[in-house]
């Protein structure tokens, strides 16, 4: 349903506003608007400054300070703040679009009534999936937006060379390449840790050409060890990092002369101990900064964004004010944008919200570059659909239909029984364990064991319609019936997961994501449970988030019906082919170890 | 005397050493150099951290943490700190090096035992005299020096256009062409406010200029008016500040997310007021920088430079972390600098102090990337001498002998009395006075009238060899003697400025200063009192700081011996040129009223 309007355009550069402001705020010419009487929550000085007026022309700041009568004309738009706060909009230092299964932007429709104004965004998955196009879509979609939305050019894609093809890689030069492109505002998160520390080429030649275009290298250090592997990986360069659970590695972080990230996601909890480093520990907090990382659309629609995140700092014992400037001008000055946008003061892009309550957060309206676009927590700016080019869609290329017996494992001759690794779900956890398991041969192929919660799992490539598809042996989802579940995320790569106790749901599955170019499915003897159509990309809906959030809400309980009782059960189900973490993931190539980093067999 | 010695080159790019960086502190590859137990003053959490080991490779840092041993191998200098504290290496935000009389390298040689190892310089002077080629000198100097020195582009040259011809005039051009030198940090001091606010096409030309480089815009907001005036200013796009002197001063402008340089130079004194907002009134520190803007070498031979302005700022309340926080850090990320120097962190320049007593700053040693410069208070380093090219020499261009007979003032025709007018010095401040005097006449000369202090004052033209000289009168300098005394150093424009009770005498100091190619210079019934020879560009001496500061005391000697005894008398002599100061001043075109910005008649 593409709209009739046209997007937002981006805001016109300072440089060519100044002239405009400077005659704003002498009283020269009017102001497009006027906000009065609002109490200026400043992040630069860390005050609250009552009987606050601010001018706005261009989108930007002209004026903020204690009378703009004389900035007010015929045209003048006027807003009473009656008394009410004036807040920066809140940025997001660190987090994918993707995450919440929609396009950037249904993200910005689902964000901007919860008072996010700036997004820094990775657009890791789809850059495995479409590579350096993928990445430019999404940053061109970006800069139509009413808000900010700075993308960071994916850095590690494939996330393991050599254990997985991904839909395409992205080298230095690739990296090099988009550094030019105007809304790219730094390298995303450096996953490769080991190869930071080690020299690898590529990720130092990706960090070389992020420095020298000037931008900001997102850091992504996922180990509780701050011995030599940290600082090996400090001395690489990452300037932030968001992977800390600790106060130490907070503190850890800051005093390397990074900013520590902190994040409140769908399932990430890393706010509550970190902030200890400030609240109990008396860290300079300057160097924090908060993020979500990964937000699931009904997280969106129910919870909230960086206002939940906020809230939750509050809630930690972090003063509002502070909070506040990890949320804003914290964010700003790491990414080099301090002129630019986060906080209330002129020459900067008038993102402001009108709050209520400041400790409760609560957001009566939403101002982005002089916009309103949210009231009451309700979108009033039209925000047009955005069209994604047909190459963006249909990237579930399986080049045939799959059968049940793709998914036939064959025992080895004249077996009964084998014993096979299993990959262990373990609940609330990324990690997996490498289980074993028995399992009966039946006709010469590899039976199930639904008393033990043994069951199959698939790979499918999708990328290239190599028709290959990897099978293994998963325990943990707890599937009592005949079912079978597929996916196109499946990260990092984006194949296909099929996991199911049922090899016909299994291919029933598995080509239904193919024929409506991606998503996710529940089959039940061959009864269709739970849809969520993902067109783009195989990753992302092209709905509204309410809508999504209402068949991921379907998809759950048809999970639970199924037996599975899991929390986040469908997040564990699109991290089975994460080759980077521990211990058994499965890939194009087959199972890998990750302890090792080794292919190994399914028969043990 | 040249010396043999090549110029220190600048640091390696980043880029150039992040793998030695990553070698190193993973303990591959021996560092250059390892500080041993040190106490880390670490400005960006905000701790001092005891324990400390620093690993040093290219002049970087490379490991900041407990234990540095796997960093040392066989040609690995290794320092034992015993317990003292490792500080960041001072940073200057704003300065003239003018001021001291002293070019680039005899002020660092001079200021590196206090431990400044970052400067950010703005050559307004030697811009006035020479024009873009006198900036190009000294930032091609600064470029040479084992500190860091940044360099801001002059933004008002001249300072007054209409009202005095400088040596030069730069405009957006020329600014635009120096913001890709390699060496420049931003814009310096935008002084004409009033311009701002009105949009003067030059001052938003060289903003525009500026901020389309990415740079950063210094500013100069030289005024007590907090009302829209210095809004307008604000929204012209200026990002610090260094005019305030009140609390409230530093308050306003960082409110309105500007940076409050806050200045103790040897004639500044604005830490003690304004301070105040951050010890008394809460205000984040974040945002406050430390600087000197005018230091005279006898202050940087007697009392110090950055050491002095935390020491200060400690003295007046803030903790010794807070102050060197905004003598470092605060400042590297005002100039978009955190991650290349300003901290002792990964990737820094090994710009460090070890110091004995934190409160008291005692400064026992001093490194700049990674190379020892000073030891107890005295230069260890060979810093080589820095030889101008001709064309910085011989600027004084008189193209004929001056006689007395050039300062006579010829009356208005039948008259034996007069009432002229008097430039008024008032003493401990840049405005003068605007007086009348009645003066009697001689042989159809205006004489001068010793009893109540009113002499005479000239503005020589020495730029282009016109042969022009300016008369007027002036009061204040208390002169009992014949005497006079001439100075190239003659803000902004830096022609000469003659005041003499003798005719005789101006004529003689004024040749003498054509002779010797600038300087100042007093001179008593012909004879020489008092002498500095400022070869280049009539502003600065090639010697030494301690040389050039006795010369300074013997001028500061016969002054007084010729009967003036007011406070900072020789600056007092170089402002009298100074055309955008209120409220009288001479220049090339005649005398100036600054009230009103006219050309006035000497005769009333």
């Amino acid at each position: 349903m593409p709209s009739d309007n046209k997007p937002f355009s981006e805001p016109k550069p300072w440089t060519e506003c100044a002239r405009d402001l400077v005659n704003v705020a002498m009283g020269r010419r009017p102001a497009d608007m006027v906000v009065r009487n609002g109490k200026w929550v400043n992040v630069h000085s860390g005050e609250v400054i009552p009987a606050t007026d601010l001018a706005i022309i261009d989108g930007r700041f002209a004026y903020c300070g204690p009378d703009a009568s004389h900035c007010i004309g015929d045209g003048t738009r006027v807003v009473d703040a009656r008394g009410r706060y004036l807040v920066p909009g809140l940025c997001d230092g660190h987090m994918h679009v993707e995450s919440g299964m929609l396009t950037v932007t249904e993200f910005v429709r689902a964000v901007a009534p919860h008072g996010t104004t700036s997004m820094f965004v990775d657009p890791h998955e789809i850059a495995n999936v479409l590579g350096l196009d993928g990445v430019r879509m999404m940053h061109d979609e970006a800069m139509g937006m009413p808000t900010n939305v700075f993308v960071q050019m994916p850095s590690c894609v494939p996330s393991a060379p050599g254990l997985e093809h991904a839909g395409a890689s992205l080298g230095p030069q690739e990296i090099a390449e988009a550094m030019a492109w105007p809304n790219i505002i730094g390298l995303g998160e450096v996953m490769n840790f080991p190869g930071v520390a080690a020299n690898d080429q590529t990720m130092a030649g990706a960090i070389e050409a992020t420095v020298k275009a000037g931008k900001t290298v997102g850091g992504h250090y996922a180990s509780p060890d701050l011995g030599l592997p940290f600082h090996g990986y400090v001395a690489g360069g990452p300037a932030d990092d968001h992977e800390g659970t600790r106060a130490e590695d907070a503190i850890a972080r800051v005093r390397q002369g990074m900013k520590a990230m902190l994040r409140l996601g769908s399932a990430w909890y890393d706010v509550a101990e970190q902030i200890k480093a400030v609240t109990e520990q008396g860290i300079d907090p300057r160097n924090f900064i908060l993020c979500t990382d990964d937000s699931h659309s009904g997280t969106l629609v129910r919870d909230g964004h960086m206002d939940r995140v906020v809230r939750h700092a509050i809630g930690q014992g972090l003063s509002p004010i502070c909070a506040i400037q990890m949320a804003t001008v914290n964010t700003a000055q790491h990414f080099g944008l301090e002129r630019e946008l986060g906080s209330i003061a002129p020459g900067r892009r008038a993102d402001f919200l009108i709050v209520s309550d400041l400790a409760a957060l609560a957001i009566d309206e939403v101002y982005a570059r002089g916009v309103q676009l949210a009231r009451d927590g309700k979108l009033t700016a039209d925000i047009p659909v955005w069209d994604y080019p047909d190459t963006a869609k249909n990237t579930v290329r399986l080049s045939r239909e799959i059968a049940a017996s793709d998914f036939a494992i064959a025992a080895p001759a004249g077996t009964a029984e084998v014993d096979v690794r299993v990959i262990g779900v373990i609940e609330n956890q990324a990690p997996t364990r490498a289980l074993e398991a028995r399992l009966p041969v039946s006709g010469g192929i590899v039976g199930m064991d639904r008393v033990n919660d043994v069951c199959q799992i698939a790979l499918v490539e999708r990328h290239r319609g190599t028709g290959a598809v990897s099978n293994a042996f998963v325990s943990g989802f707890g599937y009592t019936q005949d079912c079978a579940m597929a996916s196109t995320v499946a990260h990092d790569s984006h194949h296909m997961i099929v996991v199911g106790t049922n090899r016909n749901d299994m291919a029933i599955a598995a080509n239904r994501l193919g024929e409506i170019g991606g998503g996710v499915v529940m089959i039940s003897k061959g009864e269709e449970l739970a849809l969520i159509e993902m067109p783009i990309a195989g990753l992302m809906s092209d709905e509204r988030a309410e809508i999504v959030a209402a068949k991921a809400d379907v998809l759950g309980a048809a999970m639970r019906e199924m037996g599975c009782t899991l929390n986040n059960a469908y997040m564990q189900h699109s991290l089975l082919a994460l080759v980077v973490i521990p211990e058994l993931r499965i890939s194009d190539v087959g199972l890998v170890d990750v302890r090792t980093f080794e292919k190994v067999d399914v028969f043990v």
